[in-house]
């Protein structure tokens, strides 16, 4: 059972593949080789989920599919004194999430050839974002 | 390794803090300094997401924002004998999660200052529901 | 910690309920009496999530409501060369989910009785789908 907390850096809104990022930390801190790595942000308006790795235009349509789902501005929104990215930034976080967990095999991330891991900004500016990573195996 | 099944009161439909009897049961049944809690709903109509903590009208937006993306009454539904509430509880509840995880750092949960664990009734008269607590760490 | 990566057989588009090959190999492999089993989709256009294991119309719905919360041929998708089914699967996906855990409980996946494990099929010809079974527990 190993533990840290990371600081990513500021992102754009939109979303973003930080695979890179997450592996090298598992690199770094811990031996194990087979295992569960959980991923915990602790924001309530940015996320992260799992998709395609290769074709930028399918994070594009991602920002474009969530704003659709989620538009700003809804008429029955009563939260808005944040601006009004914040209140859909909240329902998306929850219906994307706020932890992701990844095998791990032969001390690597078991991802799939396609798969990423993304951070998912869903303010306009959100500031850098602090994850907690907590891997459990032998 | 410990586990727990608790039973929460009735909540009327809509979004509900529950972070409170979470951190109350952690602190009574575990000793654990470090690690992950994994929390399970045993039930298909309501769900589990951590988001705002603080402002009450957060969690009305996130009752009228599900309502508009999984409504009632859509002419397309062959499940409709349990109530025009049921269908789209189904939905709402796996577009949120029948289980979220959070760290366990120095014995508490490790959330960011503004989260908080909702409990999601989806019904009009879910009744009481049960959880699962399972947590894992040393 | 035990871990297993399977094969499920080619399913059609759609939502399947998978719990007794997932039990199965729960049996198979592992002695474990109380733990979390995590299973993880290696894919970006198919998902896993847990509802209703009674009604083949709750299935049915499920797919319907997800062609309209995320729609073919939306006019802002840029990635459209892989086939109209391809984008829209990749939202569905993460909408869903790539992973889900439940907690184990005397040797059996606890949950309740009316939840089942779906495989949520997003695209029209996926083929077959790989998934990683890891066994926290004791």
């Amino acid at each position: 059972m190993h533990q840290k907390e990371i600081t990513l850096p500021s992102f754009s809104r939109g979303f973003h593949i930080i695979t890179s990022i997450i592996q090298q930390e598992l690199d770094e801190f811990t031996k194990i080789k087979t295992g569960l790595l959980h991923v915990f942000i602790k924001h309530t308006s940015a996320s992260l989920t799992i998709n395609e790795n290769a074709d930028p235009t399918v994070r594009e349509d991602f920002e474009g599919s969530f704003n659709l789902i989620v538009p700003e501005n809804a008429p029955h929104y009563k939260h808005t004194f944040e601006g009004s990215d914040d209140m859909p930034a909240h329902i998306k976080a929850s219906l994307l999430d706020s932890s992701l967990s990844v095998p791990i095999t032969n001390g690597k991330l078991n991802l799939g050839t396609w798969q990423g891991i993304y951070l998912c900004e869903h303010r306009n500016n959100g500031g850098s974002r602090k994850l907690v990573l907590t891997i459990i195996g032998s």
